[in-house]
């Protein structure tokens, strides 16, 4: 039996992102988790801290994919909004969870802070919702549905990732090659096409770089199948040999995987 | 009168960046760069280079926004879908343009690259397209409706944005000040929640980040209105500079604006 298509969209949550005054680096992260995982990231979306565009983008996820991660917008401060969107999304309560209470008391003791009204909305969890607990930072995240509810600072968001990926169901891996041509893609776009209309298991990307010295093209290719990805790959290497050799083109070895 | 808002949505096309593969930065770029010419970036998706996935995304962001950019999937090879999805997403046809086949023959007169296939499929603008030409590559980007079609390579992306400036239309623009303050949200939620409830025409949004020493939060207020914005900052400096003192804290002078 092929084993089911596990999917995902992630949600990344900040009014700093859309204003370019932060670079968002969840992206990549949450990527590469999913890629390890087996699990296909198929959609990412970017919203304000805007409850209305939180909860639409987060009920547009949700009913699509198996999983839906988010980033951002559960700190303490006024415009940490989205354990509200999220409890609103599911129509539940958005009470004091006592074990989220008792952890951040518990960090409060340590460095001396006081149990804030703006401290304790971090204690605020989505009626059945299911803590994540993180060794950065002692506010947590939550689960509820299939929906994974985690912080926009960095640290934070990977230590998160790292609890939850046991909870995951994995699909099938997917692996890569690369290989590396020193020439454009206009030079190899019609052999390459070629190819991959007899590798139809193996999904072949193009992706052009413009490096100081000369143009590269990277080809990646992908597949659940090592055999069909491993033939391709052979194919996809020879055509660049030979364009290579026809243009005197030698690369440098590079470290690139 | 007041000016309309203006509005963007952005697309970003490619497998690679939702396979963790590449690291986007034109979500910045082009954040920044509605910033810069008063545009509100509402919303970015990430999608694969799925000819369903891409028409569903532009559907959505071109019915609600102002503008719409894209960004990725329109060079030369097999898995560059972005034109035809475009063109069926606007039910036209997708011909060659003589201009663009124009520009890129004169390219590659100078290389000494053959007109293939791969190469002309480049040239492909959906009908009734105008062209978005860049001083960086030959292969120009569209713009159909209000949807523009660009270049997924960083540095092509940026300088199509530049050709497209003096189309847009711009909205009022966002002032913002940022307040730098070397404590946690936590210790600033309630009372900083206190002055946003004042200042209804002033966003405040809070920041933190861990860096090596300290727990630093950055403050950043913004708004279309000069005066409330001075006064506002001018409050929230003022209670980080209190806080500051009551816990001996002498920030650094810090390059950060």
């Amino acid at each position: 039996m092929v084993q089911p298509e596990i999917t995902a969209g992630l949600l990344v949550i900040g009014d700093e992102i859309l204003s370019g005054r932060t670079r968002d680096v969840n992206i990549q992260t949450t990527a590469q988790f999913c890629t390890d995982l087996g699990i296909e990231l198929k959609e990412v979306r970017v919203v304000a801290d805007d409850t209305d565009a939180i909860i639409a983008a987060v009920d547009a996820l949700r009913t699509r994919y198996t999983y839906v991660f988010t980033t951002g917008g559960i700190g303490p401060t006024h415009d940490d909004i989205t354990a509200d969107a999220i409890a609103k999304a599911f129509g539940v309560d958005l009470p004091i969870h006592p074990e989220a209470r008792a952890m951040l008391e518990a960090r409060w003791a340590e460095t001396g802070a006081e149990a804030t009204p703006a401290r304790l909305r971090m204690a605020r969890i989505p009626q059945g919702g299911e803590l994540i607990v993180n060794a950065v930072s002692a506010a947590p995240g939550f689960r509820i549905g299939n929906v994974h509810v985690m912080a926009g600072v960095p640290k934070i968001m990977a230590a998160m990732l790292e609890t939850i990926a046991p909870t995951l169901e994995g699909g099938r891996k997917v692996d890569s090659r690369t290989v590396s041509a020193g020439i454009g893609e206009g030079a190899i776009g019609d052999p390459l096409a070629e190819i991959q209309s007899r590798y139809p298991d193996v999904k072949i990307g193009s992706y052009p770089r413009m490096g100081n010295t000369r143009i590269m093209t990277y080809l990646v290719l992908r597949s659940h199948e090592a055999d069909p990805l491993d033939r391709a790959t052979a194919e996809v290497q020879g055509l660049v040999d030979r364009l290579h050799a026809e243009k005197n083109i030698v690369l440098p070895k590079e470290p690139y995987a």
